[in-house]
Formats: C-alpha cells, structure tokens, sequence
C-alpha cells in the first residue's frame, strides 16, 4: 500500500470503515501557523454522511481531534496527528459480501492483492477513509490561505445527464455552493439534479457526475516539470478519490477537439503582469502555474453500492443475485465536493512549497 | 524541477530541445533482462519527426546509446544510461521568442518560475523531452512483456472532432495502428483524419485529439491504494506529457452520466479466475488491477505553435502579432502515440515490481 | 521536519514529549502478518521508563493500542496506526527552559529552525519521540522473524570508560542482555557498568557509551547500492536516535588501523554457501548483505542533561547559571538498547521488501 | 539498485568501472548559479588516480562534460547531466575474479543480488562509481559557496595507526591539505603517513584509515528531524563510499567514553548569534546545524585488493591461492578526499534548500 502523499507537504492517512478511527498524519506543514480543531471540522462537517436526504444515513459526528503537532493554536512543524472516531459502523451490513464480490467495488482485487477479505465494508477502499484527506485539506487550505491567499472552491457540475452551465470564470463562494443540498450553485439545475438524485435513489439506483473547482489566487511558478507537472500532480490526485473515473484541466476533452487558433489563449497586460484573455488552459502552461485560476473537472461513476437485484458471482464463481442491504449514498457528488478541494490543497500545499527554493 | 518518475522502477530524463543530447537514466531494472539498443531504437523511430507529411519535418536520427547498465546482452541491475543526439537543432528559428511569449506554450511560465528565458525552443517543455521516455519505456516494456506478458497498444482515437468507434474492445496490434500515418486502425476514419490534419496545416493551424490505450495481461493485484492507486499514477503519467489535458480511465466521462444499474460490472467466471462480462472500471477497481485489459483515453489539445498569426503581447506587455516561424507538427497525435505506450510501460513496471511482496 | 523513513515498509512518527500521545504509522506491512498488540508491548516495556534505579524516575506505563491496520489477529496489508499515551508529563518541570537553552540539547536549534521554543521538553526531541520508534520497530522484527527467521539482538557493549570484551561472535540472547539493569551480558563488566552510572548519578552527572547490535540470519542480497547500501542505510537509521553520535559497521574505526592482509574475510564453504572465515566486513560487502551476522556499533553520548551547574547563557546572552530539575536519564544506554533495535529492524525489513524483485 | 539521493536537490549516479562512461545527473539545482566544466574538473582533479605514487597508476583524465541544464555559462534549473569518459579500463587484468570472488569485495555479494558476475572489475561496486558523486558534488558546493559561503573541507587525519593531531579548530584550507601527496595537512605526520603506505606498497599490502572533515559557515537550521537529522544524513551520505566502514560527529566515540559535564556545549554570545564555547557537538544539536562548524570523520577500511597472496575459495568452494593482478590504490585515503567533500556537499545542498519554508 501507498498512504503517503506529498514529497514536502507530506500526508499520511490511516484507518478502516470499520475499524475504531481513521486520520491522517501532516508532516511538513511549516510552524508558526495558526490552526485549531474548528479549522478543520467545518470541511468534515460538508463531507460527513447523514446531511440531506440526498446522501448515506450512516450517522457519524466525525469530530476531529488534533492529538500533536499543535501547541497554543500554533504548528509547531512537527507532524500533526488527526483523528477522526468510527462511532457508527455496523459490520453486520456487509456480512454478505465475505462470499460475493460487489461488482465494480474493491472487494475482489483487494482480496487478490491482500490475500483476505479485507475489514466489511471496503476497508481502506470505503468511502470513511477521505475523512484523513478531508482533515488533512484542511490544514494545507488554511496555510494556502494564510500565506499566499489561495481559495479553492469545487462545486457539482454535472448529475447523469443534468450539466450545469459553465461557472468556472464566475467567482463561486462556497456559501453558494452549500445553498443547495445537491451543492450546485446554479440554482435551477440543483433542482433538477436533486430530483434525479432522489429519482435513483426511489429505483434503488445510483447516479454520477461531474465536479469542477476553481483554485484563486496561486502565485505562478508552481509545479515541476517534468514529471511532476501541477496538472500531472492533480490529476494523481484527483484519480486517487474513491470512484474518480476521469480528470481534465482547463477546456480538457473538448478542447482536443478544436483547433490551434480557436484554443490558444493570448497574452495581455493585467495589473502589471503577464495575464491571459483566455483561460482554455486551465491556469497552467508547460506544468506551471501561470497566474490565472487553475480551474479542473472530475468525473465520478455512479455509486457502485445499489438496492437493485444485480447477477453475478460468487468467489466460488457460482451464479448469485446480489441486493446490496448497507447504508449508501445514492450519488457520491455532493459529500465528494471538499474531498476534491483537499485534494487540491494537499497538492498546492506540497508544490508551494516546492517552489521557495527553485532559483537564485 | 522533478525529472524523475517510480519508485522501484525509476526513471530520471534529462535534455534539452536545442542541447547536445537528450536522454533517460532507469534505475531498478531488474539484471538479467535480455536488452540492446534495437529493443529502444523501435518505439524512438515511431517518436521521431519527419515520418510523413502529418509531422514536423525536423529531421532527426534519434539513434539511442546504451552507456551503462546491459553487459553482454543482458541488465546488470545498474542504472541504464540512454542517450540520443541532437543533430538538427535550429536556435536561430526560436530567435522571436526571447522578447515574446509564445501563447498557450511554457515559455511565460519557465521564464516566472527559473528567472531566465531558458534555452530557446522550449528547452524541457519542448517534445524532444519525451525521447527520454520514450527509450526509457521501451526498457520497461521489454521487462513487462519478458517477465508477465504484458501487450502495450495505443492508437490516435479521435482527431479534432473526427472520432473512431470504440476499438478498445478488440486486439488490436501496433501493426494495425502503424498502418496509417495517423496511427488509427479504423482505416475509413483515419483517412478523414489525415484530411483534417492537412487541412489544418494548409490553414497554418493545429488540431487536438485523443489517444486511447489497452495494456493487456497485467496481472491481478497491482496498484498501491489509496494514494498510488494504478488510475492514479496513469492519471499523473498522461497528463505530465506536454499537451495532454485530460485522462478517462474505462467509461470515464461518459460513464459519470449513467446509473450504477447500467455502469456496474457484473462478475462471471473465466477460465479459472473471477472476471467481468462487461470492463467500464477499465481493468481497474478500487485502484488494483482485475485482470481485464487496462482500458483509458488521453486527451491532447491542439499543438500550441501555429503559422496563424496571434494577436498577443511581449513580456514588456506591448500588443504584437507573432506567427510561429519554427518548424512544427500540424497535429501532435501520430507522435504521441509511443509516448502514452511509454508512459503506460513506465507506470506499470514500478506497479509490478512494488507488488512482489504486499503479503505474506 | 522529516519523520518518515523508509520506501517500501514506511514508517511515520507522530507526537511530542508533552502531548497527548507519540505514535507511529506503519505503512508497507505485508498482509496476513500475525500480529498482536503484545508483539508490541514488549520492547516497549524494556524501553519505558522507571524500570530500575538507572534510568529516569518518570512514570509511563506505555501501553500500545492498535488503532487500524490488524483484524482478527492478521495485518490487513493497510498501514498500521499505533499510539501510546502520555500519562506523567510534567511541563512544570521544564518552564525554566523557555529563556534558557539547555546545553547540548536541541531547544536552541529548533527555536532558530521553527521560530518558537516548541513544546517544553523537548518536543520531537526528547526521549518519547523513540516509542514510535520502537512500536513500529516491533512490527517489522516480527515480519522479518515470520518470514526470514532474522534474530536481532542488542547490548550495553560500553558505557563511559568501562568495555565489555567483544560479545559478537557468541550468540547472545535478550535473556542474557536482560538478565542485567545496565542489558549488558558481560555480568562482571555489568556490574562495573552500574557502579559507574550509579556514581555520575550520585554527582549529579551522567555517562555515555556504546551498544553493540548483532541481527542473524538476513538473507544474502539486502542493501541497494549504491546510496542506499545496507551499511548505509544502517548508519542513518542509528545517528537518527537521539544523542547517537557515532556508528561503526564489523572492524570500523580500529579496522581502519589495520592493514588488508589482516582485515580481508577470506571465504570459505560453509553449509553449502560461501561463507567467511572472519567476519570483520560486520556481514555486508559492497553494501549488500553477505550471509553473515550484520555486526555494528553506536556511540551516545553522555546524557545533556544534568543536575550540576552549568555557566552558560540565556537566549538574550546573559550569562546564567543552569541546573537541571526534569527528571532525566543518568545513562540512556540500558533503554536504548531496544531502540537500536528497532532501527535495526526497520531498516532490514525495507530491504527485505526491496530486494524481492531486483533480478528476473 | 539505488542510485540517487537527496530529496530536492537530487543526484543520481551511472556507469561502470569498465563500460564506456561513468557519470551523474542532477536535479534541482536552482536556475541561474553560475556553472562551467572548470568548477567541476577541479574536484575530479584531486579524485583521479595516478596522482603520485602512493596511487593506483590507473591512467585516466576524467574530463568532464556537461550535457544538459547549463546554458551560456548558468544552470537553466533543468537537470544536468555530467560525463566522464572511460579511457583506460583493462578489463583483461579481471579475468580471475570471474572464478574467484575476491575477499571482502563486492564480487560475491553483487553475484548473490543480482544473480551474475556483473562487469569485471567490481562494476558498479568500484572507485569509478564516485566519480558521478565528485562531479555532482562539485555543482552543489558551488551553489552551497555562491548562496550560502559554506566551505567544505577534508583531509587525511590518520593513515594506519598513524594520527596527526585534532586539527578541525583550524581554519584549514584545501591548498593545505593538497600540500602533501597524502592529503594530511599536518606536515610531519603527513611524511610519516606516506612512509607507512610506502611501506604497505613494497610489502604487497595496503592500509586504510581516516579523514576527518569540517563544514563552515553552514547557516542555523539545516537538518529535518527525526529521521532527516543532518548527522543521519551525512552518516548515510559517508557510508555509502565504497570502503567507508564508521561515522562519527564531534566528539563521536571517544565522546561517548566522557561524562555529561564534560561532554555537554556551554553556550555563548558570538557576534549577535547563540554559540558554544566547544563543538563537542559537531555543530549539530538535535539533528539541526546550530551555526558552529561542521565537524565529523569518517573510517576506512585497508584497500581490499591486495598483492599479498590470500587463502580462499572459488564459487565452486574450491580452496585457491589469489593474488591480485589489477592496479589498485595501496590506500584509499588521499584520493578519498575530494569524495567526501562531495558527498557533504551534496547532503548540505538537499538539506538548505528543504530548510528555505519550515516556517511561516
């Protein structure tokens, strides 16, 4: 396994669904800033189960506890341990998968891989083991923001068939995003997003989506190529959420379909700086950030988890039909909102860092 | 900068376009591994300019030199040095780009992050770079196809808005896709393809596309989740190459506007194993490998230096028009081919070697 | 801060003096590893404070939970999350050294490095730090028992001026290092060793020393040269445990006196392998293990703190006069011994790891 | 294998004793340092063999070129690749060893590792391979000298159980050092210590010894605890030197034998900074520099390849009669000067640039 991420800003993250806890360790986050327990708990709360109709009704506080690495509301640079108790887990749900492998979920491969039917419930494959992530955004969020002025905001921009309008070159708050259960802040499509949301969820179905964020405010200069490009870094990291399928950055798929003339973006003077009219690129050029907003989409699968009757096999390999009995998000998008922002953050955290000593 | 890729098996370039040589350490391969220089020298010559009228007509040898690391034939365990000359480099075309930034290319960002503006032609943001890759990769291809059988086969799947019916389903062989100078097996698309391409060119204009890839007989179990999950770390590869801007693992995109119902796959049994009856995880879930073929798409944007003029500034911020001199490819797909096949060899390797020993 | 060592079996350490808890995230631990939480406990009890008259009065019982990573009595293969909680701290004691560094300690180089005088006591630096250590450090000796049957044992070879005679040819059990306060299985010298700590104490000073470490039975081929031979490796494993100021592997410092004709192992067939008559190599050669017992030496200093007056001065330079009221160590050798194992283990168990797969 | 090191200012070695080139490649080195071959050849000047006749009479020139990463005179913050060719290699002289391990060689470990009698001569396992480290060291002292004023000086303090006295509280210059043939800047000892090599020479033998090395001007701060403590770092950076068998910093062993109130630094005032009356510390506390100087030795063993005939086995376990027929350096010391130096350098530049955002 690979738990670590980050080669300067460097988070760890521990723990089973089922088990007692799950957390993160931060290691690298520099001393002296100001930080507490509500700084990381507001973006826990958006990503706990149990918030709307809409998502799980596993019910869990997730209250976060900082057990080092912080003294007097201050870093101290050591490692920072977070941690976050399982108060709600019931193992009894997920009795039936120790013979059947849910399709399109990690019990086979981690079987394969591991050797054992892992803890019920997916173990580190479930969706409990962002909390680490959640909680470890958080404190790279807040030294983006404290020290470089950084905001990250990510919304839901697509449900199935259900696209929002493009609001990536709008200044989106998280406020507008948190409007709508759904967290779509183009207001009419939330409506109809949540009604398809809710619509799969009557048919014991599943729906997914498209997140996009927007990263304000990062200084140019971030990245390395050329392996460890800012868009190659968060697209590792994006791809690392559970159900991520897909990640482009700035006009990404489409813009493979136009042409040269159409998709370059111009340079012209803004406030004394370089900037472009456009923004096809997605704030980054050659892997480094050029100043503009970094602005990504990613793509989740439905959820694989659904009430319908589905055929398939057992481990023994003889035909079963399978109703999945847990607790599960009909839609994964809206809980999946801060996971990207963390992520985000864990990878702009590292590459700010990065970045202090790239010249003389 | 971060000219290194892997963790067991790694991989370093190094090089500049308009240097003297351009090359790759690998380091990890393991000894015994049957190498010459013709095992490299095949992938480089599907890399190098001037094959057709669809590309650059830059003309390079791109012969590769073993320097260390095989001895009579075979791997010693060393580093392999492999290095490629530049014969045909031309600085006095890139003479423009001291003054001004060329849009959507790496010269604004490189000259912001390193404080110079770097060696002309876009020193390691140009294409040259990814000779390195790509004679790095063919060593991890011949170590994966010796030691697993691993099969490696990408093909261009979409030109502009001109796309190919979905191919990843079948067999298909590097000589199928060699067959056309587009590099698209479906034979009725790739000619319309080429059409589009040199249409573009005789506009002084570029064009974008997609490049699919299937990796077939990876075993089961690769992958190290949660943060190296196999997507993950194909995710990064892709989009560290110059001009990729989104990646899809299986049904991607598409897939994030289905239910769950329709997405999920269904396990059956085959020959002995478990495996699926449809592949939209595309050969990966919960970020390990299944056994299915490896199945995901890379989205390239259209070459950024065209003959069009742009309306643009210099780095003084005064409006210019510029319009590119240099030599140039119409369309980067043809090329970009062995580069995500690299790419892919690059990921795999390190996946495979790091599994040895996840349990006991 | 950097508290992660390791590539393939990778541990993090966690938590300061005075906290809550200290701790460690083992990550990279093969699957289906029995494990329980008394494989652990035991070289914590021999590294715990308060265990004779020797050592510091503190009073820390040090129980170890396992909070992720183990069901039903077998690694999970996901990382391994262990805590200990701090139960006798006592910051009171240390509120002196908020305006005067204590000399030879590290208060004045973490407030120049982190910009404030971190947690009293020390922090990271202090003695605690070391339980995550020595609870990671348990799980990897008990993999590297399970699965290559390595024995590591180490001893109080020295303490101030007082030498045991050279034990590492014999067999030497955790039994015989145990059966004395000072775990130094020369019982004379043993008994010398104590008297001379007893007298420093009783002076209000301290005495350093040397342990001496043997690990038997690692396989052949352990150590990746050529910046991570196995001596190396070693070497930066034991100069990271607090007050370590030397390391030596086989002949070491006085084999650098000798001449070749008397410090050359000639090989000899032992069992069926090529062995060595001699083993003055310490059982690695070019950096890779040879079969041979790995034999190696650390040096420590005295302990830094102590009751007598020291002139020095505060962190404004004026001069002061300190003596030490914490409770602190006379000698830290007897309960480093567990620690230099610990490191020892952590260091073979990566190797172990990352040798599995360097030939084809 | 592993052949790089360092974490942000990475090197990575290649090349053989007997293949064509040996060489290294450095990444992260800050853009615009001034750099040209001459800043690196000096280096390799005082590592190349046949210097005087207390040296192999292996005849090579090591020129160096750089490939990559310098333009018009500056590095361009890309990687640079460095090459030295192979002029003089007799692999001829080797044929036995392909029969024979050689005692206390690399020979029989490399065999068991990677499963063949790599390249004669000890390939990887060889002198040659330092070059690659002189040559990257040579670049990080230039960039640690033009930023920081650090000053990176080692010389021969003791060959055989010759000792020149502790000369590390002297400002000693490289053109001191380089005064004698055996790189001893106490100049009686220096004569006696060519003597003793003479002496070991005629008699077919060899000898090892000891070089002691001082860092100044190394700014406060530099280190990151617990598993990064700069003492680790440059225990592991000494071990890896082919030969090297001990490490000791400040006081080191014989520190250990003394009692705390003699052992510990009092703290002064120095010219507006905290500093220490002593440096029995070696100018680190806690892992972290403290502004003294840099202050540790390193241990060599005697040359391994003697002329003395040597009782062993072949590989079948035959017993055999070896004497050795290659040029060799009767001892190490003289031309292991330039590789510590190196070696220092290289952990000093990793360790000032990963200190440059420790703190808000």
């Amino acid at each position: 396994m690979s738990n670590t991420i980050g080669i300067r800003f460097q988070v760890t993250t521990f723990g089973e669904s089922h088990g007692s806890v799950v957390g993160a360790i931060v290691d690298g986050c520099p001393s002296r800033l100001p930080l507490s327990a509500s700084d990381i708990q507001s973006q826990l709360d958006r990503r706990r189960p149990g918030q709307s109709v809409l998502t799980t009704s596993r019910n869990e506080r997730d209250q976060v506890r900082i057990l080092s690495g912080v003294d007097q509301g201050l870093t101290l640079g050591s490692p920072i341990a977070l941690v976050v108790d399982n108060t709600d887990s019931r193992s009894v749900d997920y009795q039936a998968i120790q013979t059947i492998p849910r399709p399109s979920h990690a019990d086979l491969t981690y079987r394969l891989k591991y050797g054992l039917t892992a803890a019920s419930g997916g173990g580190r494959s479930g969706a409990r083991e962002t909390i680490g992530r959640v909680a470890a955004g958080a404190v790279a969020e807040k030294f983006l923001a404290v020290k470089f002025g950084v905001q990250i905001v990510a919304w839901v921009s697509a449900v199935g068939e259900r696209e929002a309008p493009d609001m990536t070159g709008e200044a989106i708050t998280r406020d507008q995003v948190d409007a709508t259960a759904v967290r779509c802040p183009h207001a009419q499509t939330a409506r109809e997003m949540a009604a398809l949301i809710e619509a799969a969820k009557k048919d014991g179905d599943s729906v997914g989506g498209i997140i996009a964020c927007v990263c304000r405010n990062v200084p140019p200069g971030w990245g390395e190529p050329v392996f460890d490009k800012l868009s190659a870094l968060l697209a590792r990291a994006m791809l690392s959420i559970p159900a991520a399928k897909g990640f482009e950055i700035g006009a990404g798929f489409a813009g493979a379909r136009g042409r040269g003339s159409e998709q370059n973006d111009m340079f012209v003077l803004k406030e004394g700086r370089l900037g472009t009219r456009t923004n096809r690129s997605g704030g980054i050029q050659g892997g480094i950030s050029n100043g503009e907003p970094l602005v990504f989409r990613v793509a989740f699968k439905p959820t694989a988890t659904i009430a319908r009757e589905q055929e398939t096999v057992d481990y023994a390999g003889r035909p079963v039909k399978l109703r999945a009995q847990g607790r599960h998000d009909p839609c994964v998008l809206p809980r999946a909102v801060p996971i990207v922002e963390a992520m985000a953050a864990l990878v702009l955290a590292d590459c700010g860092i990065q970045n202090a000593e790239c010249r003389m």
